[in-house]
């Protein structure tokens, strides 16, 4: 079958970066026809890399060649231009997050299913490296039954400098870095979530949370800390995970880092007490050599098709989304949650 | 002015480290008289040592050549020992934690108070290098006003096998190692205690908890997360701390570490986007070359007496405590918070 004809609204960093890095892998199954911008200047720009500008949203959606496009605006447009792309019969991929809250995501997958329109929303970072290994761990038990997930971006850059500061854009580190490091986290536990602590932080000014920390509860016992930052001169680990029978540290996206586990030898020492500052302690020395080993990280790859691929096939053959709308939702829904319990004090 | 006559109440792990480790730095004001337990083990071996061997409390309470106690027992016998050595005439050292609640607190300094004889615990982690390298970014500002402030100590070597493991003793390890983290971060913070969020873990089984994690905030706007682990086989670092102008980790008790400081600088180009995960960020990649940089940890020294020191001139000269009751009643105060927050669910 042929390549889906596709547009890109949005010709900013978002949307320059699915045309020139994202879809480029993509060329059998996604034809970039052009881009919509509302940026004369970015229009300019898009134009010389050889797009069809785009003059008008409405000249877009008119375009019967062109069957899908890409909303990569602020926050606050996703709804409208989604709602209006499905109903003029295209289907839509949408940057994330996907919209401000979970009212108008209902709003979007209520004309999806009425018009029978694909709407997929880019949760990209299912496909991370580092993520890859965490659900590897969680599901093949290196180090045992993972039972506290700890994930954390830090950035010493404040708020990009863009409309993510403006609040009734839905700008803010919650909806910008937290949507990720959750949809993550959720997609990885199969429990419901039973409890919820969280604090923003409102370091650089009050109009938008610039961080914020989470400390999910699931039915199942797992706990999950999610923590971003952009105050941040050194940084916690990407990942710290531990297991019953170990501990993984993922440093960074680069993938440095150490996992150590419990080797379960019974012939070996006591842990030897070690001096922490003016006092000894036994309890945080380090285990006995023989008592713990390190070993490497899992080779962990994808076991599911890439973004596009995954969207063309939903498109052409009815196959499952694998970022679904009630995960997207479930994460709309958290984030609404832990807005409204860091609000609560 | 003589030394004070001594007598350690409970000569196991901490009375031995003291009167080992502690008080040979001490004599010329601090004179072991002897020693008290009740294992007929530890009695041998401490009159290996030289020590007089006193076959019962009542004996040390008795010998009017004594002027001061160590009361170095499980938890639960803190105040009855307390109580009845102050009654005696004696002064009295306790261990950390001072008792299983503020109600026995309480009683503890009422008798004091009626006596006129000194009460003192004994939070050697005030005199922690690591610490006191935390308290002089607090006080100087090396990286401007610190808004956060991290305090972690994480093992794998579960929870020592002896009464700690035992509710009715007073174990687990908020009480063990709580007590020492949250004393430092409220000594440290001059502000009240406005909100607590909290969760404790039981990973090793039912009966104590064997790591806590705990979110402070204080009305001046500081925030401190502590947080305890026996399970975890790699560690985050021991102080994680955020200014407004820089960050400072303080990886271990070793006080390797590495502390970052904006420049300032405004001649500085914007951050370029790193590759992160199937992402590229701006917001999470390094700050541009000159516009941070490293700067070493200040070298901290205690600008107040050793804790025996102290204790000595209390005694003798009716000094200021360093470890002042009513602080202790604080960190006992919060103490009973996080375990009432955090069974809240």
């Amino acid at each position: 079958m042929s390549a889906i004809n596709f547009v890109v609204i949005g010709y900013g960093g978002m949307g320059a970066y699915h045309v020139h890095n994202i879809l480029p892998n993509e060329n059998e199954r996604i034809h970039i026809v052009g881009t919509y911008d509302i940026s004369e200047e970015r229009q300019a720009i898009s134009q010389e890399k050889g797009h069809k500008i785009y003059k008008s949203y409405e000249e877009v959606l008119a375009d019967e060649t062109i069957e899908a496009v890409l909303i990569a605006t602020p926050n606050d447009l996703h709804k409208d231009l989604s709602i209006a792309a499905l109903r003029a019969g295209k289907h839509v991929v949408c940057e994330k997050p996907v919209a401000l809250n979970t009212a108008e995501l209902d709003e979007i997958v209520a004309v999806a299913k009425e018009t029978g329109n694909t709407f997929m929303v880019h949760q990209n970072r299912r496909w991370d490296p580092d993520f890859l290994i965490v659900r590897d761990l969680y599901r093949n038990r290196q180090i045992g039954d993972l039972f506290q997930i700890e994930s954390r971006v830090q950035g010493a850059n404040g708020i990009p400098g863009d409309w993510r500061h403006v609040k009734k854009q839905g700008g803010g580190m919650v909806l910008d870095w937290g949507v990720h490091l959750l949809d993550q986290i959720l997609w990885l536990v199969d429990s419901p979530v039973k409890d919820v602590k969280a604090d923003l932080s409102y370091i650089l000014g009050e109009e938008v949370d610039d961080g914020f920390f989470a400390l999910i509860t699931f039915e199942n016992g797992v706990k999950a800390i999610v923590e971003v930052g952009t105050s941040n001169y050194t940084q916690l680990p990407r990942w710290y995970i531990k297991g019953i029978e170990g501990t993984a540290t993922i440093q960074d996206w680069a993938l440095n880092g150490k996992m150590v586990r419990a080797t379960g030898r019974e012939d070996v020492a006591a842990p030897k007490p070690v001096q922490a500052g003016v006092g000894l302690t036994k309890t945080m020395a380090p285990p006995s050599e023989l008592a713990a080993e390190s070993i490497p990280f899992p080779e962990a790859k994808a076991d599911f098709d890439p973004f596009y691929k995954n969207f063309y096939h939903v498109v052409r053959h009815g196959a499952e989304p694998i970022v679904k709308n009630e995960e997207v939702r479930n994460v709309m829904e958290l984030i609404e949650r832990i807005f409204a319990v860091a609000s609560a004090k």
